[in-house]
């Protein structure tokens, strides 16, 4: 079965919700850890670099919740995916 | 249920409190523990890195204990939170 | 007997499959763990970089799973392998 | 309870007395270790950084210490202090 | 007994073999872990650092697999010998 | 008890005596571990760092030795000092 | 008892003997671990770091072995001595 257990997001949000609330709401999303940090800051915007850890990380579910925010999703910048099934392809 | 583990803060306060005192402040808001950096200094003013981590932290509680001492929030720099719920949504 | 253990992979790519698809695609081929960073990005193409790791990696079956989604294997950048048999030539 | 843990402190000093005799009276105010670092020597000053870790530090009895010895403390340039009470505020 | 256990070399070959052919050509010559870095690539060439890490590797053969292999062998950039036995010269 | 466990000296000696038999005379003074890096040498003079670690420095013997050896003390850089005493001031 | 456990070299030698046979020799003169860099190679010679690493280094006896390879000690770069004898002068 193959998982993806990281991810690196480049994300440009507007200044609400917060960065506390933006991170809870992605880590709502299922068991994950999520380090965000904030790049660049100017009247409107912010760009973050958000990591998110977990056993299995519902990517789909990810960028609904980050466009559900108003925020945008500039680019994944990182991924990890393991399989870890016994059996392969 | 969702935790925020870790908060780094760019905080500008005058000079008094001075930084134990204000270190000691935002950790007896919880069993957290405050490692503060002064980045800049002025006639009036310092420039602070403020890193919070605790188990559970009460960032309303953090923002209105900065505000009650006389200083600024300028940004949240870094935010970790964590789902370690069992349930996901 | 000889495995190889790592490869580092420059690897250019359409922005379809996005890098998601194309790290699981990769890791579908056997037990591997696949880390990708964009390097590079532009109107068309994303320069990546990608690390697969594993007990014995197929190189033959990556090279071919990279060209049928559309990527070019530039240069292999490293190469780990291992001779763990006990008898040696 | 609330205990600050570390100081690290600039510090301008006469090179009387000397950084060995000068770490020592600062150990010697409770359980600290000292670590001090000559940071620019010039014909009558040396600027110091010192770091004090210890279980409990007091703070005031650091700050008249140097001051006992005719040094001047410029800055606090870090803190670190914890909250490990059990009950919180 | 003293046993040579890591070679470091700096190494020019032709594109074919490819470096993955290489590396596996390199390890089989005794119970070797091999990593393989191209510094360097142009039309006809690529250089390449190779580490070399064994329990006993015999540089003779190494040598001569280089050079079977149509590559040149630079320079010997680094090199680990251990002496382990208990009775000295 | 308090007591010295790391110095950081910067030392000028003539060739004679060479760095081997000025750390060891520098050892010799207690159950001291010593670490020199020669950082500048010219005609009749060596700069050296001199990294000094044990569970209780005597300073002063090491200041004479260094003395007795035709060597001048420069600065001392840094300092450790432990205050593990139970019962402090 | 004082023990030299680290010696830094820096040596200029002729390209014969190699590296490899000029380390074995090294490491031959006791339990020795030696690790040796070419730091920079021309047409006669070559500029090495060697490191060498063993529970008690006789400096004579490498200080011979280098001479007698046709090869120059330009300079000791770094000493490790310990004394680990309980009764101390």
């Amino acid at each position: 079965m193959i998982r993806v257990k990281r991810l690196l997001l480049d994300i440009l949000k507007p200044h609400h919700p917060n960065v506390i609330d933006f991170s809870t709401a992605l880590a709502e999303k299922g068991n994950y850890q999520v380090r965000l940090s904030v790049l660049e800051m100017d009247d409107k915007t912010e760009t973050l670099q958000v990591e998110i850890e977990g056993e299995s990380i519902d990517y789909e579910q990810i960028r609904e919740a980050i466009s559900e925010m108003g925020a945008s999703l500039h680019s994944i910048d990182g991924v990890e995916v393991e399989n870890s099934a016994a059996d392969t392809d």
